[in-house]
């Protein structure tokens, strides 16, 4: 078959599909979505079933079920299992959206939704291809295996319980996700290291109930004193995180990995240009590419509390919070590095104030050699299709299941994504750029021809 | 007349109109209850009226009306102008209440109602000492005038200006307000001094939308961190500010001053216990009396930024943002202050964001000597009605209003409190006691009496 010819004639009726899709509000973070969740999941599965998959279902989890399906009908040749995620970020502040988050727009050859990039877009791309191959020759190249989950946005609580258990449904020669970013427009790129996640919130409590800032200000601490002056010493000035013990276990970049990022000519000048900042900043030593890529992090992704109004409020509140998210590199492990920042809350915690610790949020980081055989057919398959090599590179986000599906099923884990850096990831105008949706499909589809040469593996 | 049966024959109807005025939800800080303020001022109008207050108005200004009523037929005898505010506090967080805060409920001899001692359940008890004589007598034992205004909770932005060109319709020989509290239960205050305010907004802005935090956590400044670190910057570990400059101007409070705070007999145990905190908190070397009442604090009252939803949300928000009131002591000056923070703000900024500080409230602190003759009338008519002397005491709540009519119509101001410092001001739960509401009545009587005797000053 003529896989380009394919794709061009099936556009428009792929695009609207991939909008049907979007448009399901599958935020796994808000349980007032718990039925939006089960909507999308439900689309995938009828999708799967739509062009011959077999044994789809959705699996239970104690959360959000997995889609699950399979089409087993290659004999002697390798089994891709297909990992990717349904649910979506939450999507405030809504009034900077230029088209609303759940009404997918086209605009300049680009798609508008939350999910167009991460990772419904992308996902979407997977089945579409497998469906090119059934519609077209009635069968796929290889063995496939889909696991698509939604908890992915909140940390996957429930995926490493779901693969320890179901290891012999799962059992693959090779896991590929696309759920990571190209270097750029026409930079491909297979990434082979991911960060780790781990994450809390902090919860100060002073005084009973809120209080009037004349009558009590100067006699009791405030919780957002206490809170501002924690959370500003867990960084020094430059950036590095000062909780005791945080670098201990990570592995320095070596030289050679140093100078393949610099080869990739992407400058701390650009990214400034790109994000809008006055100036990068962060952790002295290492470029911009280096700190998000290999050197770990500690981020406060929310604070609150007091009033929020228009107007003033004289109030010393009873309350402070704060959200935090770490992201770790080899051989930093989430629950020793909880331990960590836990211990430095309480030994730094401001007097006349106490502290909560809630616990979230953990993956393993991971790296995996990209000299694999299935990494490098990745690489012809890049090649043969945006007619330039990938580069190999390490990505700052998390995909915790990436690290488990690693070390629970013993297999190389490949990962071709196709979005850009700035197609605002959990962000507004999260947006997916068609020219690798479309080339993104032919990728994909010549991947699998790419693993059906290797033959049979196991 | 007998004020006492009078005041307990028409208890029940009292009470009946001040729930009627608790009713109206006439916050100042939030542009949706501009009716309700409307609302409040006519209902305080056609109070007046009904019982033959003169000249009875709606006096407009740039912001919400002043009410405005005169009874001047008592030649020969003190003109005293009466002040107080109609205005109330924001009631979030809502689900703290108890009972609807707009919804006024009398519990164990208490009415609880937003406003209920913060200022309306006080301003209306001087509508019904001045109704009780002009009911029964016929006249007042003196020339009153009555200034209630709309906008105190939001630092009285327009009265300044209000005062400025009304000095001859507001031209009295003394002040009264009742807004301030007594010292604890049976044991009256009259306040001679008052603390000051200023207040300001810091906006924090880093990355032109927020970013994925894996992507981009390293490589830039989150705005949440320099804020911590800003915010940090202001106090030491103790609580004091190191503002530079901030302490400059402070009087310092004379041994005299501390051993009559002393004799007062209020713990720092006693105030521990009654906030519920874990330890009282600030400046060394002063008790918390001390702190609260004769030193200036520099208060965060709210702060914001990036994600408060339920899980997580793993961004580098775009801005965070921090409230900010001082409370200023003699002979600080609000607008010193707010340039002394400003420029705190930009040489302490931290590097990767740009600030912006919007200024707003300003109020001076306010001390007058406490044996000036209506302060003395006022002793007087505690011991009446209390059967005990009043103690002479200062406040750390701030009036601003008090300094401005102090100045500028050159009269004394005598602050008669009914309030209990644990009345929940400004928190949910506010509450009034009725036996102070029935006391207070009787208070206020006879202080129009003791000053009716004083004769003609002017």
């Amino acid at each position: 078959m003529n896989l380009k010819s394919y794709f061009t004639e099936h556009r428009s009726e792929h695009l609207k599909q991939l909008q049907e899709f979007l448009s399901i509000p599958s935020i796994s973070a808000l349980s007032e979505h718990k039925t939006d969740i089960q909507k999308a999941a439900e689309w995938l599965a009828d999708q799967l079933k739509s062009f011959g998959m077999k044994r789809v279902e959705l699996l239970p989890t104690k959360g959000n079920p997995v889609v699950y399906g399979e089409w087993l009908h290659a004999p002697g040749k390798p089994t891709v299992l297909i990992y990717g995620h349904y649910d979506v970020q939450p999507v405030d502040p809504l009034h900077l959206w230029d088209s609303p988050p759940f009404e997918p727009a086209i605009r300049d050859e680009k798609i508008y939704a939350r999910g167009a990039t991460d990772d419904k877009g992308q996902v979407f791309m997977h089945l579409k291809s497998a469906e090119a191959f059934m519609k077209s020759e009635g069968k796929l190249p290889v063995n496939i295996k889909f696991c698509l989950e939604g908890e992915e946005e909140v940390g996957s609580p429930n995926l490493d319980e779901f693969v320890e258990q179901h290891k012999e449904l799962l059992a693959a020669d090779m896991l590929v996700i696309s759920d990571t970013t190209m270097l750029g427009k026409g930079k491909p790129a297979i990434c082979y290291g991911l960060r780790g996640l781990c994450g809390l919130q902090i919860n100060l409590k002073g005084p009973k109930g809120d209080l009037h800032s004349g009558l009590y200000g100067g006699a009791v601490q405030n919780p957002i004193h206490a809170l501002a002056e924690l959370l500003a010493s867990m960084h020094d000035d430059s950036g590095k995180v000062t909780v005791d013990g945080f670098y201990d276990q990570v592995v320095p970049l070596s030289i050679e990995e140093r100078e393949a990022f610099t080869a990739l000519g992407q400058t701390d000048k650009d990214l400034q240009k790109e994000l809008g900042v006055p100036a990068l900043f962060g952790e002295q030593g290492y470029t911009a590419l280096e700190r998000s890529w290999a050197r770990p992090t500690l981020e406060v992704n929310g604070i609150w509390g007091g009033f929020q109004g228009e107007g003033t409020k004289t109030i010393i509140p009873s309350e402070a919070h704060a959200k935090i998210t770490c992201r770790l590199v080899p051989d930093q492990d989430p629950e020793q590095i909880l331990d960590l920042i836990e211990k430095h809350v309480h030994n730094h915690l401001p007097a006349g104030v106490t502290a909560e610790v809630i616990r979230f949020d953990k993956g393993k980081p991971f790296v995996t050699p990209f000299d694999d055989e299935a990494i490098q057919a990745a690489a012809r398959a890049y090649e043969q299709a945006y007619g330039v090599a990938p580069a190999f590179t390490r990505m700052g986000g998390s995909i915790p299941i990436v690290e488990t599906f690693g070390r629970l099923l013993e297999l190389p884990v490949v990962m071709m994504g196709f979005g850009l850096p700035e197609e605002n990831f959990h962000a507004p105008n999260e947006h997916f750029h068609l020219e690798n949706f479309d080339t993104g499909l032919l990728t994909i589809s010549y991947f699998l021809q790419e693993i059906e040469k290797l033959g049979e593996k196991k």
